[in-house]
């Protein structure tokens, strides 16, 4: 999906100065795509941060603007709903190396093209550092809140270790402090998957008129696997055939499942930029917050005077509860409060997306402690 | 791997009939490439089927032609091993569809050309089904044992269920009586993985000096995390970086686990061959022994005296405690004498392959009971 940068209608903020990185680098005029939903109240201390996960942008409760479907997370964020924007000025940015309005690996660089593969590796780190750059120029100094699941989970351990003194609130919804061997295998796989498609070019598809979308489908199929309960997946589908009385003994998408997979890997073709999910899965399997504070994230944490919350649900296999028990240790190690609940919930890592009433009820209590 | 099919040096068994598929065709001059270790005794009552699973052959015991690597069972298979080559006459067949000399889609069709996709699809029961005609033209009768795990589970629950006089005993490992919907899935990523290779070429590329070699290698990499449980993953490369003191801010595979899948997907390539893979998988999401059988699954057990085995492994989540579970409940339903035993092993999936003390008992005792 090359040049979908100019698509969106969201407030972009260009900051002024570089943004350095983890890596070394410097990014010049880094571009900040984010929506904002809600009133800033006189002290400004009503702001609450969400933060998107690997694919997700700024479109937490307005229709996105390719495929016209409601925001990621409508169904948490409004008036009156948990993340309740008729007390919280609700804050959503795309993270740098994504590819809705901030700056990527499909954005321009200082010579005019895109960058492709020139864009430099970034961590979760380097995007949360964007996101504070973004407070700052809204002239936001605390957060109420940061609320992510998955990648949204990092950048909010991410904030509370590295700026200790923004956020107040801190809840991370399947999510992990590191990443596991199993997760960055899926990742790897995806990059594989992309990286093997010759439209590709070597990153270099930008205004070719041809694009990795073969490879980013196959990609966009594992991962999306991996988002989801077995169970859901039976319950879901199980055995039945797509449109027709009994298998064809061909390869066409005899079962449901199959179907469906095929349809998730296309439609996500027309929303993503293939160098977008390179870089953020790359991001994401370097995220390892306890390397990152030298090995004293007890330490890191004990900086925050943050209320944590961690939820964790059941079915989730991709980052199940046992890293998000772990998490909760090292924060209790650093005197942190803390609470944490593993939630019963059918549809694997995605249920933090979909309708769990008892997540809507933690992050409702949460948020008005 | 265009071609393998002559690299041999197995048996190879011509059908003299054609061979009935369970999807109306026939397959004429259908070739059986096997391997067999021990004696058969003078009553012809001593031998052990071995079926192979998805990416196995027949060489269980015997160095792998194009690797040199052991066969992939030399642990189980020998003198004085579980599966006792100084007792038993032990067999083991490449399945039709395949690429280690059985008919499969790189032989040759009746027009002296690759059959690629003009290959039938096949099931599971027309895997079992030549490996019944090696039987009758070896002139054995029954076996004391059928003995597979993953898809060599599969088939030899299969053998059970359709040529009930044939097995003595039946010892199905890591398998399942139906492909669950989570694995049609894993395996539709497979297959859209090779598809999606325009080297594919429609499955075309025998002769031509190119294969979906790329395509190959992500579905490889993807099926093999499958096979491994989380914790092994963990265990074995946690995120240890590869041959590197520190993250190289780039796409190279900077973990142990990355340059690990990297490399089990391109060796994958040299021994196996991708449109046979795409047969394999197709049969395996096909597998449902209870549709098969009318929805009369007991019933179809009813019908064997074999006694019954059945082992999964608690770190398995490819085909879950669950799966054998319910397949016992069925053989019980069916008043089939069967034992069953979760066994606690670290490795996944992959366990019955690797080196598990309980299950070596487990096969000693079942074979001599």
């Amino acid at each position: 999906m090359a040049g979908s940068a100019t698509i969106t209608a969201s407030d972009v903020l260009e900051l002024s100065e570089p943004l350095p990185l983890d890596g070394g680098q410097q990014l010049e005029g880094v571009r900040i795509a984010y929506e904002a939903y809600g009133q800033l109240n006189a002290a400004r201390t009503n702001a609450i941060f969400v933060a998107h996960a690997t694919t997700g942008d700024q479109h937490l409760a307005s229709p996105h603007p390719i495929t016209g479907k409601p925001g990621w997370w409508d169904r948490m964020v409004g008036p009156g709903k948990p993340i309740d924007t008729d007390r919280f000025y609700v804050l959503c940015a795309n993270v740098i190396g994504g590819c809705m309005g901030s700056t990527g690996p499909s954005s321009l660089a200082l010579d005019g093209k895109p960058y492709a593969m020139r864009f430099p590796v970034i961590t979760v780190r380097d995007m949360v550092r964007a996101h504070v750059a973004l407070l700052e120029a809204l002239d936001i100094r605390t957060l109420h809140a940061i609320v992510g699941g998955s990648m949204g989970g990092m950048q909010a351990l991410s904030l509370a270790a590295n700026w200790p003194h923004i956020p107040e609130r801190v809840l991370a919804i399947a999510s992990t402090a590191t990443m596991a061997a199993q997760n960055i295998a899926f990742q790897e796989v995806g990059r594989q998957a992309i990286m093997a498609d010759p439209e590709w070019q070597g990153g270099d598809y930008y205004g070719t008129g041809r694009a990795p979308d073969s490879g980013l489908a196959v990609a966009r199929m594992a991962a999306h696997i991996t988002y989801l309960s077995e169970d859901s997946l039976t319950e879901k589908f199980g055995r039945r055939l797509q449109d027709r009385e009994a298998k064809s003994f061909g390869f066409d998408a005899d079962f449901e499942v199959e179907s469906y997979l095929r349809h998730q890997g296309l439609a996500f073709t027309t929303r993503f930029d293939a160098n977008s999910y390179l870089y953020i899965t790359r991001a994401m399997s370097y995220f390892d917050l306890e390397e990152e504070q030298g090995g004293k994230l007890a330490e890191a944490f004990a900086r925050t005077a943050a209320k944590f919350c961690v939820v964790s649900f059941d079915t989730d296999w991709l980052y199940p509860t046992q890293q998000s028990r772990k998490l909760v240790h090292v924060l209790s190690a650093a005197g942190a409060a803390v609470s944490f609940v593993e939630l019963s919930a059918p549809f694997g890592h995605d249920s933090f997306l979909l309708d769990v009433p008892a997540l809507d009820r933690v992050v409702t209590g949460f948020l008005s402690q």
